[in-house]
């Protein structure tokens, strides 16, 4: 086992480099380890990596603002380098390995993603001079795998599924001396995703809310961190695809999802991860509220051809999934005390030549 | 004649309503009308419209960067009130007979247009409260024609032809006591169009240059005003499609196109108009390099899928031609002292279910 040291909060901490966070179970994870990454993290990850980052405009809508009945405004991170937030969190991931501040010596990093994570991880390290691997799916899409190469990224194939990408990527990083950069549970991925909040409450400065789609949790768990302590009475919204039973969860503190982990059956594949993860959850347990919106697929595709027609803009189904939430009966039904809402629009890769509505 | 007042510079001149700019002739336009529209003008129509628009932003795209060896800057027009800069214009002069500068007492506005501004004049009138009429050829489509009256504007149905739909214009102007307000040659419409000057400078300061799609020419004539008073060493370039030859009337001082006038043969809809206005083309005799910019069909659509699939905006074709001219390899012969280039991205009205692409 090689040793690496993480730290986010200027204190370097040794911990065995195979027990991934992934992997550290905590029979009452509310209580023990929503405190894992802190607002100091979060800002210190801001400064870090916001002049590598596009700081993304905030856009808005008079006839969502009428449908809703609220003023809706909408943070563009489609717009963010690699087209999505993923860029944030992964490039504080390589720049703390570069300043010695986690996993010193590290010859580069890898994880296992065949979408945007896969891709912030290949353009990251490229920017921090690091090697980089990806682990994907032989079945991934040809222009998935290519675009991860297009990023400078070498591509390892594995079975389509679980256990195997896992194994694979552990093998790498001790073959090769990689740091394991989780798509979601790495403390620096957590205070990197967590850096949008500064620029969402610097555009909207006297915001009630934020609704955030989540697949394993890091943007949301990162941005309720830095959002909670610049502004106490802000709400975490929380959107999941239906099937994610989260609000189960949230309310009982306890994973109830059944293991192994699975798939949700959802067209926003973004976000279709069942379970938070072990550092994410505990962190939302803590920030969120108990309510989570749940979105179908047919109320994706509608938010999916408003954001296109409407709003001019491209987006993957996570965030149409996010601009669907807004639309819901559910966000509908709440307190009109929430009068200013953001949209996290988490990214934009979605193969235009094949929309949801195209070759039926 | 109904007698009207038209004032931009804060003295109110009388001119006869039907003498419409459109069709005042000069021999030599250059020197004797280039100052129809000042920087004042385009200052006091900032003011007027500021809070009712969208404040653009500007976009950049790494691979763009590369791709040209500029700095390039998108400004996104696609994304303002009725997804087009034609607002700027419609409201600047729906606001102005508002206040009693232009047009006193006119009960509303009347204009020709199955496109852009027709929507922009509709939602600026009712904005300002007034009533509004667009004229649009019989066969425009029934998308279309509901954008418009969506607005709140009365449709008026012409024959598809310039004759008609002008004379039907003036018919709704004389009958009704609305003022005709042209699409591109209104002295309220150019400065209106040149507010986004002082944004565009505000967010890269240092532009060397900017491009700029012309159909009438607008748009490019307020941008220009302004922006060359504000910068002075400013390049303004005119993005043309294929057929408009504006390069040879530009350098000759001279309206050397046939008449009557007529349209293009471009997939840009919105830039299809062959002339420039009366009023517009000597501001751009003035104000505008000589050398225009000029792409094809293939380059547009090859502009237009580049938004669509790395910058994730949705536009028309006419800020697809823009964004193609800057990647064509006239732009790429220029100058490299012309470092930072601002690409105007019109508008973003277009079918989504029809892109030039698809049902081949």
């Amino acid at each position: 086992m090689r040793s690496c040291r993480v730290s986010l909060r200027g204190v370097l901490i040794s911990r065995s480099h195979t027990e991934s966070v992934l992997r550290v179970e905590q029979p009452h994870p509310c209580r023990k380890m929503a405190d894992f990454v802190t607002f100091e993290d979060v800002k210190m990850a801001r400064e870090r990596i916001r002049k590598y980052l596009h700081y993304t405009p905030v856009l808005t809508s008079a006839t969502m603002n009428k449908m809703t009945g609220r003023e809706v405004y909408f943070k563009c991170e489609n717009f963010q380098k690699t087209c999505a937030f993923k860029a944030r969190g992964a490039l504080n991931a390589v720049l703390s390995i570069k300043e010695g501040l986690t996993a010193p010596g590290a010859k580069g990093v890898v994880t296992h993603s065949s979408g945007n994570h896969g891709q912030a991880l290949a353009w990251a390290a490229a920017m921090g001079g690091l090697e980089s691997s990806v682990v994907v799916p032989n079945n991934t899409p040809k222009i998935k795998q290519e675009a991860i190469q297009g990023y400078g990224a070498t591509l390892a194939l594995c079975e389509p599924n679980p256990v195997s990408r896992k194994e694979t990527c552990d093998k790498i990083s001790k073959e090769k001396g990689y740091e394991v950069i989780s798509s979601c549970d790495h403390p620096c991925v957590i205070a990197g995703q967590g850096t949008m909040a500064f620029e969402i409450l610097e555009q909207v400065p006297d915001a009630d809310a934020i609704l955030i789609p989540a697949s394993g949790g890091g943007m949301s768990a990162g941005i309720s961190i830095a959002a909670k302590a610049l502004k106490p009475d802000i709400k975490i919204f929380v959107v999941e695809p239906k099937g994610k039973n989260l609000e189960a969860c949230l309310r009982s503190g306890e994973r109830l999802w059944p293991n192994p982990p699975q798939f949700v059956d959802t067209i926003a594949e973004g976000i279709r991860i069942q379970q938070l993860g072990m550092n994410t959850f505990p962190i939302l347990c803590k920030n969120a509220e108990k309510t989570v919106l749940t979105v179908t697929n047919d109320e994706i595709v509608k938010a999916l051809r408003f954001a296109l027609q409407r709003m001019k803009i491209v987006i993957e189904g996570a965030s149409a999934a996010a601009m669907a939430a807004v639309m819901s009966d559910k966000m509908k039904s709440m307190d009109p005390s929430i009068k200013k809402v953001v949209v996290v629009l988490s990214g934009g890769n979605v193969d235009i030549d094949n929309l949801p509505w195209m070759h039926k």
